[in-house]
């Protein structure tokens, strides 16, 4: 048996996210059914980490171990020949058998897309969530520097999260702006779910002057989801990269 | 009546060109629809040129009378409103009576975009011909060079072309590389039906060392459509922009 380390691109529009539905596409889903055709028996795909369905990715990670001898190029190829144009594997790598996607992780990176013109453009709409309107980025900025460093981020998850510790490690979140499309960049050492979305939710709060930083950093202090803001919608999320 | 002029933007991937067809959607169609009922009467739409099935568009440009009073922004707003986001309207702007988009229309700008990498993203793959390879920059440029100019594109057009005049004025062929992605940017008065994509194919056919620039020049004075290479695929060609 040999383990492989693979990087993923995906357009999440059409996929009930990374995990393995018993109905419905996935992304995860879709690259085991791949794989075990390849290798003539079911295999198991590890992900570095779930996204939740619409989510996009730029570069997944997952790994995988195969019995059959595969060069990295051909398996690569041919895992693409059986997936949708959609989700493609850029890169296959031979790793060692201790690598694990999830838990040899160090740090992730997502990206949440903001548009704040007045029309989207056909060829963005399924990655941005669409603002209409000015968004204070100053005021986000100081918001977004209170969330950074070790915290429990009890507030900014569902209360069904299954995690049993809340308490995460952010080291970057950053508001960046290009013409109309505004940008929340966060990293971390590990994140909640809807973590990244409830952040982009509140701070977009802050960006509207419905709340200011200090209330941010009050909620994270609170422990309570109910004082955080809504999450902002899926598609507006991409998971930008994963590092080992 | 007034008479505006529209600025639209469209993924063409869902659509069967811009000219209204009896069957099958076109961007002129849907336009149309959402124009007709905002003025409650059957309008007309006309586009500064047609695009093929599956061909996109940053900024195609049309105009049309209407009989009702509409503030610019609203206008836009309100067709927006009545297409699928894959057509955008980007701008509305009141006209003299004068103004007709293809007639008024002083230059357009095509770009085709080929992708050489081996895998293609999720995010780009509607957007980019596939061909997987080297293609030799240098040489695809030297022939590019040799169609600048008022030239009879007869070999590069479909015999089945209604245009009675094949004489077109090219005063841009560039080539441009960025990583894995080469375009080729073409700027003229006019241009006739499959022109740029058969100018596109011929000049891979350069690229891939199939054939060599004097032979491009050949081909264009032998007014033969038997000369010149195939026409590259739909999907990798956008309307840029149209110049009045």
């Amino acid at each position: 048996m040999r383990n492989f380390k693979i990087t993923i691109q995906y357009d999440g529009t059409n996929y009930h996210g990374w995990q393995i539905q018993s109905n419905g596409r996935s992304v995860q889903g879709e690259i085991t059914r791949a794989l075990s055709i390849l290798d003539h028996r079911p295999v198991t795909v590890y992900g570095a980490g779930r996204t939740d369905a619409g989510v996009h990715a730029e570069a997944q990670v997952a790994n995988f171990f195969v019995e059959r001898d595969f060069e990295s190029w051909l398996l690569r190829d041919a895992i693409n020949g059986n997936l949708d144009r959609d989700i493609r594997v850029l890169k296959v790598e031979p790793v060692s058998d201790g690598f694990n996607a999830r838990y040899s992780a160090t740090q992730k990176t997502y990206r949440y897309r903001i548009w704040t013109g007045d029309v989207i453009s056909p060829f963005v709409y399924r990655y941005v969530h669409h603002f209409r309107g000015k968004l204070n980025i100053e005021e986000m900025q100081r918001a977004a520097a209170t969330l950074i460093g070790r915290h429990d981020f009890t507030a900014f998850t569902v209360s069904s999260s299954d995690a049993e510790d809340h308490v995460r490690m952010l080291v970057r979140v950053d508001i960046e702006q290009e013409a109309n499309e505004i940008s929340i960049i966060v990293s971390g050492d590990g994140f909640l779910r809807y973590m990244v979305r409830t952040i982009a939710g509140t701070l977009i709060e802050v960006g509207r002057g419905k709340r200011t930083p200090a209330s941010v950093a009050a909620t994270l202090e609170s422990l309570d989801r109910g004082n955080a803001g809504p999450s902002a919608p899926a598609h507006g999320l991409t998971l930008v990269r994963v590092d080992y």
